[in-house]
């Protein structure tokens, strides 16, 4: 595997880079993207920042994020292919992985486990809270000013992928480096407010209703939630109201794995998985040709709801050593 | 003001100890306490630890709070009562004011602004997070070493009285003594799932039924939700499962002071006030006998609920600019 060093001097030697995040972009990748970006602009290079799509309205405070270019891969002539956060091809979307058989420089940087995607400089880092986590460490190492707008973005990514620092991914590194950027003028009290407190009162009439459609298994180790395309049409919720529904699942006292399930086109369900001590969630996900880390995954069933409901929560149920 | 030199030295003139926190002890008055009076056992001093009010389930995991009595005040001779986290005299509870007028040497420690107790030792630092960073400082100060159970117990005040190191109160010295902790072999996501993740159903249940309460201001800046004695009965949840859920009303996009109105006696009504940017709600609940912090504070008021809510909403959408 490649170190820090040499993408710092494979980044160094580059004139024009794209750097994108993955699909479905999340506060690590565009804080990862955003930070990365507007560092090296600084430096002189030619930057393009993109994903393939739309970026949540709670991210649209994120310094930058009016430069970050969504849809069709954009035109232009780039040496440098930076992928970030982005564990697999399928991630980056069809069209960015057209760009994995260009004949460009491709530099990865990731923090999951699992096959990763195969560049020219691979950084993968499994013990990195957030990809945000490595960013900083590549910036400092190659001594860039971090002024308040990367510290946000910085911020902001990790304390995503941490959920406010509360999951097992965090490590005394972890809170050295936030103290840090908040010494670089991350205000983090008022991102937490961003990221949290600006949710419309619809986001709260979504949140009530999925907690009617609370069911637990009979071991009590599995717990899962439904939101249907009509409950987001009956309460007026968008999509990105559903983000965090599932850990109300996984914090009910002896639930193992928490599951959310989301239809996200008529018969077709997203599927959020979280375990809170022993179960691999990423194993289960794999099953439904899904993935993710071991405490939070995600796959895509399609069928009706009640199939696609006894499918995974009786795999997730012999997962926690009880029988379906 | 006294420093925490002049604290140590007066803490290792002590030879018999009684350390209590306040009435209704939260995640930073337990931990706090159970961090010093374990250390100052080891030291070789004679510790009670005591407060009047029953403990929390959530704290039940804490290491040492078997040891921790609760109700009427111990019997036993103490030359020294340390005082922890604890603003005004009421809030020691009627047994322990009593031993304000007690010959002993009184040592005051705590980080909320006001008048404060009158204490042979005071050491207010209001910039501190949580009392626990002040025991945490101290401890390190008077060179004891700090045991997993202690980190437990200090990472466990930090936690909550930061609301997971996302209320403005963080500093970047929160976040280094957080990593100091994780060092010393306190399990953070342990914690947190304990905390956060082991709440009966009755408990989500609960949260359903308030959200049914949810009501704006015409404004837009004020919303609240209410608890009564019969929710509680229905959903079988307990008192303590009402904790956290004024945030709820504080997270919508545009709101500045949200509000619970928690029905403790028939016809008693503890409110809690929590606000965003820029009311200062300690001043609010004043208005109502009550107090506490800036943006976290509460108070309680007799009469019919509508009245209770009018006479509160009013005040609180005079403080956000409002006219009521």
């Amino acid at each position: 595997m490649t170190n820090l060093y040499d993408i710092a001097a494979a980044i160094r030697r580059s004139e024009s880079i794209l750097i994108c995040g993955h699909i479905m972009p999340d506060g690590d990748c565009l804080g990862s993207v955003l930070a990365l970006g507007l560092s090296l602009e600084a430096m002189g290079k030619k930057v393009v920042m993109a994903g393939p799509d739309p970026i949540p309205a709670i991210y649209e405070f994120l310094p930058g994020v009016e430069r970050f270019k969504t849809g069709a891969t954009p035109d232009g002539v780039y040496d440098t292919f930076i992928i970030l956060d982005c564990s697999v091809p399928e991630r980056l979307g069809r069209d960015y992985q057209d760009l994995l058989t260009s004949k460009k420089v491709i530099i990865n940087i990731d923090h999951h486990a699992g096959p990763g995607i195969l560049g020219t400089y691979c950084y993968i880092d499994t013990a990195a809270a957030a990809v945000g986590e490595i960013i900083f460490d590549l910036l400092k190492l190659m001594q860039v000013s971090i002024p308040v707008e990367t510290a946000i973005n910085l911020y902001t990514a990790i304390v995503t992928d941490t959920g406010s620092f509360q999951y097992d991914n965090v490590t005394p590194g972890t809170h050295r480096r936030i103290a840090e950027l908040l010494e670089f003028g991350a205000p983090g009290a008022q991102i937490n407010i961003l990221l949290h407190e600006e949710k419309p009162k619809a986001a709260l009439v979504l949140l009530r209703e999925a907690l009617h459609t609370l069911t637990m298994s009979p071991c009590g180790k599995v717990c899962w939630m439904t939101v249907t395309l009509e409950m987001l049409k009956n309460t007026g919720a968008l999509d990105e109201h559903t983000e965090g529904l599932v850990n109300y699942c996984r914090s009910i006292r002896g639930v193992e794995v928490g599951l959310l399930f989301r239809e996200i086109l008529e018969g077709t369900y997203k599927v959020s998985l979280r375990s809170k001590n022993i179960v691999d969630v990423n194993m289960l996900a794999v099953q439904f040709g899904g993935g993710g880390h071991a405490k939070a995954a995600g796959c895509i069933l399609q069928g009706a709801l009640r199939e696609v409901q006894d499918k995974v929560t009786r795999e997730a149920v012999l997962a926690t050593g009880g029988t379906a």
